[in-house]
């Protein structure tokens, strides 16, 4: 039983507040907070009536001072962070000045360079570890389940796991030639970026999309993947003993590369400003108006995600692969929630990991990225509310 | 020797206008006039200093009354229309009210639909006559050279002329992925319409680029084409005897129909204005500004083109096939005027055609269509300024 302070109210923080709400035994009481307060409200009115009380508030994430009085006022048990990733560190230290844990899903980058590295929030251990508070970092699906996932196989299936790879499957259709599930900025920055991987302790770089694998999903079959760069790269590779390499590797559709490759080649895709009717426009900006709102695909998406991890590594003396994966539906997620599954895998750990930190089962000051923690009653919750894991000991292998 | 007075400043009355002033014999005086006189005056100021006198003016090509009080005060013997196909019939009228002669190289379209037919322009027979002043519509390249071809071929080859392919092949290269040679508004409106061709005294109308040939093109080679309707097929389907079918193919590459697909797809075409910071902005007019200006393409742009006809018909009762066509060098036409070939064969015969009204070659009251004239002329001097054709008696065929 306790009381969680809610930062943001986009897609995923609708996910985790639904949830919230629907695990009222653990979640006393929520207050969702926001620079748009509307938006808090509208999602109050929509689910208020039950067993968990809910309060709303006004607050901008980039002011330590707001956030350190909001956190004053509201007296919460932890800090879920569903805002922009810009603004991790300034919630963190508002956490710090009134003593309170913290929860994110995704790490800490500056604004004016898309860098994923934990090195700015890792640097915050020695100041939690003092305050005598937690810091659970990227507890969503990927970073997040992929970590728990990868605990649970080193604690129950391996002595030590050399090769990980997390396959993260989007076989969403959402009828529309070309549409991005979330901000097309964030979206076609993370294709035309470089690719990257772990082995033998450094990183290897690839060109964008350069390495392209075909992999046949359990429940929704064979579909093109790609390897990218994926921030819980840099953190399992130093938690997991033993590994030698680790990828990660995500789907993208010939069409929507199609698509974007010719947005990209005419200049659609460009952050710098043109001259229009005597207004600078950024290009980027504009598609992004001109493209489907990534929030109405919900009712329209049909298909299903599978996003999960492969390991192979030894148990006593002996090779072994075991797959670990949730299987997660559009049109339920959207039934139960009102967002498609991209939100939802997302949104849902996000509730559990503030959860377990909330009622102390996983407590231990310092900062955190979540393999670090027992994952059992992770592993139980995922199955309870709502992304149950499957487990395979012969999957197919990537080469 | 006489006095033109040419309405209009883009790319091909540039051509036209350089062509004029190097045929000073004929062009003794002409006069320039736009909207911008800037353009006007900047020409001038690049070509006098010849035999040719250079005047400029301003003048809205809308405004029937400025019309007149222009052609007043220039008193020229012919007026070259190489303003917008909007501005033909104003155009038209001031010719009518100050019985001058008229020459244009596109015709009339209403400005809120793409409708490409001659009624208009046609319904002036009677008040031309009566006028006894000559209208010469279509003195381009298609249409233009096309109907010359097809009165020439007619004239010396023939006793009849059964079917009549129009090839128009592009096959320059700017090194853009994408970009279009003229208004992207019109160049993709003209590959998002119904195609259609003449048969056996009717249209028979296509889907959009529903027919594709490939057609190996002497000095280009194979390239793809794709039947579109096209204005000449109006004309010459009335005017060449004998005819059964009449069609028109133009190039386009598989990269510029991809991309333009891909616009398409995603929106940016659409000419349905969308809300952007406050500002209601038409999508296709954005992409305009992003994509390279179509007079950048001039000095990037190599490669040749090659348009021509060809003719099957019967002579001396013996089937008789003859391929007559042009092939113009996009870097050569730069070095010689500034403006690539798409220009180039557009205003060439524009300044022939003007002339051959001018000095009373081609002069018989009424309004006429290329093709209805003697052919002789016009083909000598397309040699002479710098489009020779070329014959062929056993070319290629298209399916």
């Amino acid at each position: 039983m306790g009381k969680a302070l809610i930062i943001g109210c986009g897609g995923v923080a609708s996910v985790a507040i639904h949830k919230c709400v629907q695990n009222s035994d653990a979640f006393e009481e929520i207050c969702i907070a926001s620079r748009t307060v509307s938006k808090c409200d509208a999602l109050k009115e929509k689910l208020q009536g039950g067993k968990c009380k809910i309060t709303t508030a006004q607050v901008d994430a980039n002011s330590v001072e707001q956030l350190v009085a909001l956190i004053k006022r509201v007296q919460p048990d932890v800090v879920l962070n569903l805002a922009l990733p810009y603004q991790d560190l300034t919630i963190m230290d508002a956490c710090l000045e009134c003593k309170v844990s913290y929860v994110d899903t995704a790490n800490y980058e500056p604004e004016d360079t898309a860098k994923f590295e934990y090195k700015w929030q890792w640097a915050y251990r020695e100041k939690f570890e003092k305050a005598g508070i937690t810091a659970l970092l990227g507890s969503g699906f990927d970073p997040g389940v992929t970590g728990v996932f990868s605990a649970y196989a080193l604690k129950h299936h391996f002595d030590e796991i050399n090769y990980i790879d997390i396959l993260d499957c989007n076989a969403g259709d959402h009828g529309y030639p070309f549409a991005t599930n979330f901000n097309p900025e964030i979206n076609i920055r993370e294709v035309s970026a470089k690719g990257s991987y772990w082995e033998d302790g450094k990183w290897v770089e690839t060109e964008p999309m350069e390495i392209k694998r075909v992999y046949n999903f359990p429940e929704v079959g064979p579909k093109d993947m790609y390897l990218l760069h994926h921030e819980e790269l840099e953190s399992l590779g130093i938690n997991i003993p033993g590994i030698k390499r680790i990828r990660f590797f995500m789907t993208f559709g010939e069409s929507y590369l199609r698509h974007l490759k010719c947005l990209e080649n005419v200049g659609m895709t460009s952050i710098e400003p043109i001259e229009f009717e005597g207004k600078k426009i950024i290009p980027l900006q504009f598609l992004k108006a001109v493209l489907p709102d990534p929030a109405s695909l919900g009712p329209r998406t049909v298909g299903k995600t599978n996003i999960g991890c492969i390991f192979r590594g030894k148990k006593d003396g002996k090779d072994k692969t075991y797959y670990l994966y949730n299987v997660c539906d559009h049109q339920e997620c959207y039934k139960e929630v009102g967002s498609q599954a991209v939100s939802y895998t997302t949104g849902v750990p996000a509730m559990i990991g503030a959860m377990l930190v909330m009622n102390g089962t996983w407590k231990k000051p310092g900062v955190y990225n979540i393999e670090e923690f027992d994952p059992d009653p992770f592993m139980e919750a995922l199955n309870k509310w709502g992304l149950p894991w499957q487990e395979s000991f012969n999957p197919e292998l990537v080469d």
